[in-house]
């Protein structure tokens, strides 16, 4: 049984030695991490258009298919002109021509004369100097410098100055941003090639769930874990799928068998405790998946299932809202990230206030942040415990302070998990 | 004319007198954005899926719809009992029966008997504590406690613990992140109220434009920044359309009639500068768009041009991709995330290394972050000017270094604008 709301109460543990004992088996988050770690999986690759490519991360190297700029280009509106005619002291230079953006590059016939150019244009051929109309004054069609100083390729973006054929413009690995968006249409990327996503299906358990749109009874409550875990993918770019099974072990057994056979990963949340109707640890295992370790000494999230087979990976969550959504940012992500072959860079803040945490346990703490003077501080949010309702909302993330210790001082920087 | 990568090359300017009269002319940063910030506008509310809202702004409060937990919930699974025959020196409790979660309350018969509950249960009446299997040992349907303190409502969640039926969860305004989702499902908002967001259209002008999937003849480039536009609108939830017109004043005029009648918001790259075919400001003004500004004293994007009709906003942002980059993220954001009515707070970070920038403009830096000890640093990438391809990509942010000064020192702290 288990789900929504579960709360891992260890509040009066810690009295009696027997716990102790437990607390030792299980496993830390350090190394329930690096066992994920170990289990990571190439999901291969696809194209899709460049357009719907934001946040996804690339798979071939992008280069530039031509010079950039493509040719000596006007960047400045003005009048294009031999400079050597100007230090030989001709101000004024009747206009030859015009030479819009867009158009097919022209010469300067007579190097005593100039060509209007607009930005973007080609430089014209037999002219190296850009003159901005606010330095000239047209008059008769003869433009009249009207500055001292004119140096030769002024206001001309050269040809090659940016990048050449063949330069390396974004790595592979990179996460496409909007950045990369304008890179990919620059060189004609209109199809990119990127890590494909993994096919993940997000089940939920529990007789006392209904849905969101139904009144519950005095003794139901509503699924909410399996949307959080949605959007918590979507962050990603990850599609998932959503199924609700009650709690029955042999629907459990039949359905699950289909999804190990269909899906890269699953997720659930809940039935991983120690209640009567909590088949999930049996029902995986009798399935053939590989337990891998049940239960990391963090608080909340601790009752964490994690095993695999051969092509499916099985993070079972305990049901409690804060926990399936920490361990989600505290396992699955980054499990993801290394998967599809990212760096993540460890964020870290700087704690607002003294917390004291005695027990032995990694201890997520939901933290509101704000930035002063380029320094990251973390507020603690203070909750009623791991089922408090909204105290997810009112943090911004969460810090994660080590069990090794117990009090944690203003001024001490721990790592922080950002989920906005 | 105008816009990919132009160049709004200044290097030669400040040697001229005749140039510092011109700067002088320009509107700052902070009139600029302050005039945009005096023309925001209500896009009204709307009704959508809760799932389909992250990243959206919440327009209604979200209030408890019932005590959360709606009833004494189990949070842990093993036995409920009735505390006192405990502290009188019971031991052994004769399991009466069972309490699985979703499932209608029962009740305990026998106060020296015990009930078998588990997590998300219903505490069943007539007790008032939860021992947990690991507490206990379990012979012949009884039930012995191997440990010597029991508290009264030790692992029972209590009834309206969180939120009493009623009390705000989540505050007008919010945006929408995936903590919020598990909040709505919870209350059973499937539906929910946030604000509308703009119509946009996005025009790419220039006739050396071709598109992304194009072969670009010797003097044309691809078109990049309205892709760059979209994907930046898109971070925003802001679904956009795109257009571009070739450089013809009339069909220009015809076309933005109609654009300034059916989208909120234009956002245009190029031709608003001096170029002979610079038609977008006189169009603009001839079409009624009211001018409240055309060049910002900034570096890149100065030559920026803002306007409004009664129900249309006009952002003409300069050609070149950093400067639409940046004053999309400098002024549309700002004047978006207002108008919805979230205000966001200001991000600093500290310089990594001396930055000397002469020009009297404020100077949008492009830097790279980094978190260590929970200082967010910000190094500069060192880029080719405004029109480098690739310094985008390899960068995070902009830092802003105000106009009035010219040496920036290591260690010094400004405000930043991240874009990943």
């Amino acid at each position: 049984m288990s789900f929504l709301r579960r709360q891992e109460s260890i509040k009066t543990k810690n009295r009696f030695p027997m716990e102790l004992g437990r607390i030792k088996k299980m496993i830390s988050v350090e190394e329930a991490l690096q066992t994920i770690l170990n289990s990571t999986q190439n999901f291969g690759v696809e194209e899709i258009p460049f357009i719907q490519s934001v946040g996804r991360i690339l798979k071939e190297e992008i280069k530039a298919d031509r010079d950039f700029p493509p040719f000596n280009r006007v960047s400045m509106d003005g009048i294009a002109i031999n400079s050597e005619q100007f230090q030989n002291g001709q101000k004024s230079f009747p206009i030859e021509g015009i030479q819009p953006a867009g158009s097919a590059q022209i010469a300067l016939q007579n190097s005593k004369n100039c060509i209007e150019v607009m930005t973007g244009a080609m430089l014209p051929i037999n002219t190296n100097a850009v003159v901005p109309y606010e330095d000239i004054l047209i008059e008769n069609g003869e433009a009249i410098i009207a500055i001292d100083v004119i140096l030769q390729n002024q206001n001309i973006h050269q040809k090659g100055k940016d990048a050449k054929v063949g330069d390396l413009l974004i790595a592979k690995g990179k996460t496409i941003s909007s950045a990369e968006i304008g890179v990919f249409a620059t060189v004609g990327k209109s199809i990119v090639k990127v890590a494909k996503q993994p096919k993940v299906m997000i089940v939920s358990t529990g007789d006392e769930l209904v849905g969101v749109a139904e009144t519950p009874l005095a003794y139901q409550i509503r699924r909410s874990n399996v949307f959080t875990l949605v959007s918590l993918l979507e962050k990603l770019e990850i599609p998932s799928e959503t199924e609700h099974i009650q709690d029955d072990k042999q629907l459990l057994k039949q359905r699950i068998k289909t999804y190990l056979q269909s899906y890269d990963v699953l997720l659930f949340s809940g039935a991983v405790s120690k209640g009567k109707f909590d088949y999930l640890p049996e029902v995986l295992e009798e399935l053939g998946v590989v337990k891998l370790f049940h239960q990391v000494a963090q608080r909340p999230g601790k009752p964490f299932w994690f095993g695999q087979t051969k092509s499916c990976k099985v993070f079972a969550f305990p049901g409690n809202p804060i926990s399936t959504f920490v361990n989600c940012l505290v396992y699955f992500y980054p499990w993801y990230f290394k998967s599809i072959g990212i760096e993540k860079q460890e964020e870290t803040a700087i704690l607002s206030e003294d917390v004291v945490f005695k027990p032995n346990l990694t201890y997520f703490l939901q933290v509101k942040l704000s930035s002063r003077y380029g320094h990251l501080i973390a507020t603690p949010i203070t909750g009623n415990g791991s089922g408090d309702l909204a105290s997810l909302v009112n943090a911004d993330a969460f810090i994660q302070l080590p069990k090794e210790t117990t009090a944690f001082k203003s001024g001490e920087v721990f790592p922080i998990i950002r989920y906005r």
